[in-house]
């Protein structure tokens, strides 16, 4: 169905008609011109994200409700990333003429799945159309007490650089879709190209074999066979919640704290430039899995580049003080990868070799 | 310069640089994951607002601060609907290649503009690049004491309906900038059309009048003449914080609101809808500025039309208990345009002769 045919009311009421809110801090949610949240004996975390079609993601490989599911979770993350629990979203959209209601059904499945999850509410939006591509922005309202909320700001020199999980295989994952789209497109030209000269040869059992090979372009599989990891890190990140709870679980406090989104050199240089310190991490500390590792062997690419820059881990990198050394190094999944030092001292990688490098940070655009 | 110069970092850098927090709600701004506010003894309101390139506005007729303002003002609207006081606003902007770092200047100078007006901090957002049009998301927090919280809902029966300010006229705004577009357009076009015959014939001398004339085209003045209040209207429209302020003064408590941005009459309906009533409006009691009623007739529409479906207004629409009738006539600018029935009775507009019509919504896709 066309979004006209049903209108802009009547499209908001399908789609927020199943929406329950099940916080406490949740007074109204989807329906007036605001939503009304009570966060009383707790600070109020807020962050918001824009995701850009061409930009931030590719209707090609990701479906509207892995995408909602991933913009949820990158929004999340953020409020994670305060040591905060996510408690409500609104959600923006913007959405073309391709875009049917089914398209937005299944976004806004993608959306409850994701929120479940943490147990979010979704509390309100904005639905509009667009001339251009799909345009979706997140708010992600969150809370946590006074005391416990952990900025960037508070690393201290001999603290222990810590991240969680494994970096790089959002990128590496990036790079398989992108591969395998280039392959489809490929065999499409290639297709088109035969059936044209057919076409100019009037050679019609000739065009009868290329319209019964149609239907093997049509049903395109792209090649993940042992790629499944990144492509899940890249279309379905998960929001790093539990690792908040090991670190609650173990009573280790971080001093500074953020999530790994455009890559762990530039996130870590944020650390330090809003702490005022320097740091050293070893590159053969930073986790990587054994599929990132062999796809950049594949791909003729620098493994440490693309855990350093890569991005959209969605991982949390924070610091510890040294004293919490031994408690931490008892947890799974969270890695010891450096340690904070003097300002003056700058911020390095110590390869393999001995030799320090320079982290450098990569913005959108740079 | 293009924004690539500068690099994402330095470019939030510089945007949020002159930022400084003034509400005591704001605890930590811009600079981090997340956003952190106390809104201890409150409620909190939340609403969001996407705005897109060629649907919302038109860059053609606006420039980015007057784009920045309008946006804010139409966020906070929201909140001041809910008959709340905006604290903080969350900015997201995707930007094309065409937005150079100047025009982010200009389109936080709007923001702070419009921002400083009520107070509001700007404590977030969200930067990215957009292959399509630019982007915009603003979500705006607020707050209201628990008994304070107008909603959609609770209208009743013999309720009076008031609106502020006047109706029609940022819609009738929108037609003379639409218009003065298209004569600017045809200018170029039969320029064009002369230039290329001059071209043809090797008329030189006609060739060298005619780039003489070509300045006039290139300094093309919109003829905005008796019209400057409609053009405000559209480009510069302000959040109606002082129409509550009345009303707390007057001791008038509103009983259900809504801001009207979509029209009078969709409005009205969702008030009806939620408030589970009907009502009763009439036609001549509906606010109206002299220019958008010259405006109309010099465009052949229909004076009514305009004002219940034009949009924009972003003017309160609520209802009071009958008993305020005399308190609410002796405010400037709120004016009684109707009554509130039992949901049976439907919703109507009672035209000047006395026929009734049945209030019909519309959205942005009907």
């Amino acid at each position: 169905m066309e979004i006209k045919e049903l209108g802009e009311f009547k499209l908001i009421e399908r789609l927020t008609k199943d929406i329950k809110p099940s916080n406490p801090s949740t007074i109204t949610g989807v329906g007036d011109d605001a939503a009304v949240l009570r966060h009383s004996d707790k600070e109020i975390l807020v962050s918001s994200h824009l995701f850009m079609e061409g930009i931030q993601f590719d209707l090609t490989y990701i479906d509207m409700k892995h995408l909602a599911y991933k913009c949820a979770m990158v929004a999340m993350t953020n409020i994670f990333a305060m040591n905060g629990r996510p408690c409500q979203i609104v959600v923006s959209i913007g959405v073309g003429k391709r875009i049917k209601v089914i398209d937005l059904d299944q976004f806004y499945e993608g959306l409850r799945t994701a929120c479940s999850k943490w147990n979010v509410d979704i509390v309100g939006g904005d639905t509009t159309s667009s001339y251009t591509g799909l345009a979706i922005n997140i708010t992600c309202i969150g809370e946590c007490g006074k005391e416990d909320i952990v900025y960037r700001k508070g690393a201290q020199p001999t603290d222990i650089i810590c991240v969680s999980g494994d970096l790089g295989a959002a990128y590496m994952g990036l790079q398989i879709l992108e591969r395998e789209k280039a392959v489809y497109y490929q065999q499409v030209e290639e297709f088109n190209k035969k059936l044209k000269q057919a076409h100019a040869n009037n050679d019609k059992k000739r065009i009868e074999l290329l319209n019964n090979e149609r239907a093997i372009i049509d049903n395109f599989q792209p090649d993940f066979v042992g790629k499944e990891y990144l492509i899940d890190r890249q279309l379905k990140p998960e929001a790093p919640g539990e690792v908040l709870e090991q670190l609650r679980n173990a009573n280790i406090s971080p001093t500074s704290m953020i999530d790994v989104s455009d890559g762990l050199a530039s996130d870590l240089k944020h650390i330090c430039k809003e702490s005022n310190v320097g740091c050293r991490i070893y590159e053969d500390k930073i986790p990587i899995d054994y599929q990132t590792a062999t796809t950049c062997e594949e791909f003729n690419m620098n493994l440490t580049t693309a855990a350093l820059n890569g991005g959209e881990d969605y991982e949390l990198l924070f610091t510890i003080p040294i004293g919490d050394h031994a408690k931490v190094a008892s947890l799974k999944n969270i890695h010891q990868i450096g340690y904070i030092t003097e300002s003056r001292l700058g911020e390095y990688l110590i390869a393999r070799d001995g030799n320090e490098f320079q982290l450098t940070a990569q913005g959108w655009v740079e």
